[in-house]
This record gives structure tokens, C-alpha cells and sequence, in this order.
């Protein structure tokens, strides 16, 4: 298990790179361009959608991963039946393809979310199970980063949803913060986490992430701990779980969102765990022992970059910051595009994130 | 300058890949063969000692570092007429391609080093000068990892060697242990170290690196800084300068080799340090502001893999060792060859040396 196949060449394929070439695993990456964010590795250029391409590419690996979570589920199925080995397998993927699938399962699963129910039409006794208006409506499949998502205060907002196909209604969780539990899983059922994170959004995107989330209740932790590996556990996800969860004015958690792979809040753990989420991932799903999650500073501050992250203007603003790492990841330039993150570690989270967020602003004056 | 071209395909290439993914530098290497460590960053194959294959590649890059210190000067002076940026540039690699340049200009800056003397014959006068047999003998050039130098206890053991020209006398050297002092210099100046590292040979090659080193005499280590800002000024070293040397029994430190590039001795500071030697030199050759060189744990050991360093191997050690990193070159492998290191960060050297010397054993025992 050395040849590890990864469909999509964004950033998330880019960073596992690093850690492929420590650890002398080589990395193939199926890309939709060859000038992709993680060129560097790309083997194959095409459509994952397209299921012959898709099985040309996966006769080349001993094992198939994702830097998305778009690949149609009756590909992997097909792979699956034809002797490939896919990390994390359809049956775990279905949850993070269909918003309603992961409710479903997590209500078996009896692990807290919000209020939630799926609408064909304009139904008011849907919105009394949730709650009220106003309300969280989502597209059950597709959106990401805000897209898909709406706040909801009267149906007139989501008609063009509803003329599609179901809609998925959820309460309007009132929550003090949002956070994130990141582990891994490897196929014999080792499960590795790291701290919680907190999450700071803004505009339904991932801003900054605070690592670890600052007091914490201990029970809330280890509730988020043992939920993920739950679900790890019940549905086989093999690879890198990131949990998405609302903290409650009573301390409470509930599930806000899952992905099955290397995910936005886990990028500290680059420069602040002696293992990073993409050596992890690459750990898990060749079926190695996991490695340490110990954090190595008190705190660690990841701050994305938004639009543009390029190095010639980083140069300009580094001198300042000598202990902040830069990360670019070489995409052409497009508004509100992540394009790249900054990370610090530090002794306290409150003079860390003022640097980071220094930094932040010096690059951004850079830039303009 | 965000173009970097790499002379040379080994470990050290390879190792900068990943600090260029990071910043968002186009990372070029010329190989000597496409399989070569480095391979995913090749852009070219072929013979760096060819002046037209050299200077092709010269062309696509901003700036041209190396891997390795055998470049001919003159092919470097030549491609700077040309406008190529070289850096280091040849007046400092000068300085590692001849131990006997290297020895005067040494003197000339009075650093301490041991007594030396260049030979054209079995001259009695010669060794009186730097003592007497037993001495150290080498070959002024071409010699790496214990090769090219002999201890001599008589003429007839070097009889070989001075048939075919000069031969470099050192004093043989009393000493407690072998340190190495490493840093980096921009063209503007700026010079940052991190701090001594004790290195561990055996056989005349670097074993372990045990970082920063126990106990070190607080004078020995500033004196250790600033001999090496010196060379690195007065021959405008641009990269990563790295100073071997020896601590003798009365704690004087004098200075045994010189490299200019990331090395051996620097490697542990990837998992230890805020910036790794990878992306200290490639700031450095792009002119950027250096990295904070803080060591993020108190002790840090690198233990270098000889012979094969395989992933399928580490896999069947990696449940016992979950904090050591494990690094593969992907090299054919070959006995006695560097194919790879172990890593591990932790709080006390006895400790942290012990459980990584269990790794290198269970790593050996798996491959056996």
C-alpha cells in the first residue's frame, strides 16, 4: 500500500504532497486540470464523472481517496466491486454527499443535532417541528462554503429550491461559538483525535480557527471525541473525519456538519501537532498505526487568505512576522476564493491571534 | 523571484519541495536522472558538469541554488555573465569545493581550526607542522561522508594520493565531540542561526544530530554564531551556511568542515523549529525575510537511516513509535547509504534519544 491515488487536485490534495514525500509514499493525483493547486503530483487529467476515466486512474493505486466529496457514489461502488480499495468507502461518503442521509444516520446514531425535517413543498408543519421562521433551509447536495445555505423567514425565500426537489429544514440553532473535532481512523479501527478547535466564520465561510477552543467544557470534549468516533466507527470511515458543531449558550454541542476528509479547521495542526491532518489521512488510509496528535504550542491561530495568497507579496510583508508560516496555494486569483492560509503558533491565543491577525492585515496592504 | 532552480536530485532537493508547496515557489530541479529523489520536481535530466545543458536549464529560473557542491565554478561564473543569479554564489562555493581554499580563507578571517598544511610529497617538515603521525590526511577535493580522508601514521598509506597531486595535512584534532553550527544569509545580509547541534558520526559519516547541544559553554556558542555570520559575510554565502566543528577538551571550538546548503546536521530542525532549513534556504535565495529559527521542543534527535528507508517497512514499527517521523529518500537502496532519518521532538535528551535509538533498532529489525 504505497501508491496512494488521490481524485481532485484542489489544496487539500496539494498539502498531502509534504507528507507523502516524508514519508516515501508516492501520491498520484487525478486533476480536473494539470494546473491544478497540487499539479506537482497529478498523473491523470480528466472527469471524476466520468466513471471509465475514473477506473483507469484507480488500476494505478493500491488505494483511492478524495480531495472532495463529489464523486458520484455509484462509481465507487463499481471500483469497490472490481477490487479497488476506497478510503473512505461509499457507505461513509453518503453522508457527506446528502445533507438528509447525515441526519438520518446521526439520529440513529442518537448523537445531538439541530431540529431538523425534509420538505417536498411549502409545509407549515414542517416549520413547527424545526421550530419556526426563521429557520436554516439547505440543498441537501452540492453546497459547500455557504453555498446551498439559507436563513429562512418565509417560503417565498426557497421557492426556487422547493420548484427543484427537496429541501432540508433545520432549527436556527442559537450557539455561543462553532467548533470542530478532527480525527482519523484507520481500517482495523484505530481512531485518533486531536483537540477541539474552535471555528470563526465569517460570511458562512471559514475565517480563522482557534486550536485548541479556549475553556472548553471537559465533558462537551470528550462528548465531541467519542460522537466522532462513533460515527467513524459505525459508518467505517477510514481517512480524516472533521466534525462541524454548534456550542450552545448551556455548553450543549449538536452536529452543524461532517467531512471525510482533511478539512479547513485541522490546517494548524501543520505547525502545532507532531502530526498534520494530511499525514494522517495518508497514515489512515494506507493503513498505518496513527500518529501523535499532541499539540506542541499552547495555541495556534489559522487565518485563511482570501482571493489571492502569493508568495512575491508574502516576501513584502515577512519581515514583520518572522514566526508566521505562509501557505499559498498557487490558484489563480478569483475573489473569495481560498487561496491560501496563515499560521502561528504561540504561548497565550490572545497575543497568537493578534499577530496572526497583524499578519493578516499586512498581507492584505500588501496586496492592494 | 519566485522561481527556483535546484542543481542536483537528492534528499536535500527532495526536502525543499515541500517548504516550496508551502510558500508557493515553483520549485525546478535539474536530475541526474529522472528517478532521482527529487523526481516530482524534475523538470530536467541530464549532466550538470555539461556547460549547454546547465545553462538551458539557467534560463527557465529566477535563481539557481544546489543540492550538492560539485558544480564547476567556471560554469557558474560563466552563467553569472550571463545574468543568471547564483547563490550561493561561486566566490563562496569556492570555499567547498577545495579544503585548501577553504583552510586559507579560514585563516585569513583568524577563525580557529585546526593546523593544516598542503603537501606535494612525503614532506617530514609538513607533518611537524601540524603536529605529527598520526594526522588526518585529505583529498583537497571531491571527497563527501568520510571518503577522501584517511588517518595517517605513515607515508606509504598516502603514497596513492600524492602520485596524483596535492594532499591537505590536518592536525588530528583531541576532541570531546563534533558540533555543527547552522545558519542562513540573504544577499541583503541578514544572517539567522539556529541554535549548535551535537552530531553523532560513525565511520566518518553523521549517525545521529542531538539538538541543541547539551551544555555547550555559552562563549563557545556565540563565538560558534559569529565565526559563521563572518565567513558568511566576507564571502557573501547566500542559503544555508552550515559550520562543522569540533569541542575539545578544554571546550575551545574549532571549525572542521564547511557546507553550503541545507545539511545533514539541520534536518531535525524540520520537526523542532518554526522554520525548517528547507524553507530558511529557499527564503533566503529569494531574498525573502528569514524564518524564526525558536525550537518549538526542548530537545529534538535525527537518526539517519543507512542502507534502505522503505514506508512498507516503517509501516510494521510505526504502532510503538506514534511520536517519531519517519523520512524516506526513495533511493534504490544500497548498504551504507543515507536513505533516510527518523525524527523526534521531546522534552529531555535522555529520553528522547532513547525512544528514537528504539525506533532506529525496530526499523532495523523489521527490515532484517
Amino acid at each position: 500500500m504505497s501508491v496512494v491515488g488521490v481524485v481532485g487536485g484542489g489544496q487539500l490534495a496539494r498539502m498531502m504532497i509534504p507528507a507523502a514525500i516524508n514519508l516515501g509514499i508516492d501520491l498520484k493525483v487525478f486533476g480536473e486540470t494539470d494546473v491544478a493547486s497540487a499539479h506537482l503530483a497529478v498523473t491523470q487529467v480528466g472527469d471524476y464523472a466520468d466513471f471509465t476515466q475514473l477506473a483507469r486512474f484507480a488500476k494505478g493505486v493500491d488505494v483511492l481517496t478524495f480531495d472532495h466529496e463529489h464523486v458520484p457514489l455509484e462509481h465507487l461502488r463499481a471500483l469497490q466491486e472490481q477490487g479497488t480499495t476506497v478510503f473512505p468507502p461509499p457507505q461513509a461518503l453518503a453522508l457527506t454527499q446528502d445533507k438528509t442521509v447525515m441526519r438520518s444516520a446521526l439520529e440513529e446514531l442518537d448523537v445531538p443535532q439541530p431540529l431538523w425535517a425534509v420538505i417536498d413543498d411549502a409545509d407549515d408543519d414542517a416549520v413547527s417541528h424545526v421550530g419556526n421562521f426563521p429557520c436554516i433551509a439547505k440543498l441537501p447536495v452540492g453546497g459547500y462554503d455557504g453555498k446551498g445555505v439559507r436563513v429562512v423567514t418565509q417560503w417565498s425565500e426557497i421557492e426556487d429550491w422547493l420548484e427543484k426537489g427537496p429541501v432540508l429544514l433545520e432549527e436556527l440553532v442559537e450557539f455561543t461559538r462553532e467548533l470542530a473535532q478532527l480525527g482519523a481512523r484507520r481500517p482495523s479501527g484505530q481512531w485518533q483525535a486531536w483537540p477541539v478547535v474552535e471555528t470563526r466564520q465569517q460570511g458562512g465561510v471559514c475565517a480563522q480557527v482557534i486550536s485548541p477552543a479556549e475553556g472548553l467544557n471537559p465533558s462537551q470534549a470528550s462528548l465531541a471525541n467519542s460522537l466522532a468516533e462513533n460515527i467513524a466507527d459505525t459508518y467505517g470511515v477510514v481517512g480524516v473525519l472533521a466534525v462541524e458543531l454548534f456550542e450552545k449558550p448551556s455548553g450543549d454541542i449538536v452536529v452543524n456538519e461532517l467531512a471525510m476528509r482533511p478539512h479547513n479547521s485541522g490546517h494548524i495542526f501543520t505547525e502545532q501537532s507532531d502530526t498534520s491532518q494530511f499525514e494522517q489521512h495518508l497514515r489512515a488510509v494506507t493503513d498505518t498505526a496513527l500518529g501523535s496528535t499532541r499539540l506542541r504550542d499552547n495555541t495556534g491561530i489559522m487565518i485563511n487568505l482570501f482571493g489571492s495568497a502569493e508568495f512575491s507579496t508574502w516576501q513584502q510583508c515577512a519581515g514583520d512576522f518572522p514566526s508566521v508560516k505562509f501557505h499559498s496555494y498557487q490558484k489563480p486569483s478569483r475573489p473569495g476564493r481560498k487561496a491560501g492560509h496563515l499560521a502561528l503558533t504561540g504561548p497565550t491565543t490572545a497575543e497568537t491571534l493578534s499577530e496572526a491577525l497583524a499578519a493578516e492585515e499586512a498581507y492584505k496592504g500588501a496586496h492592494s
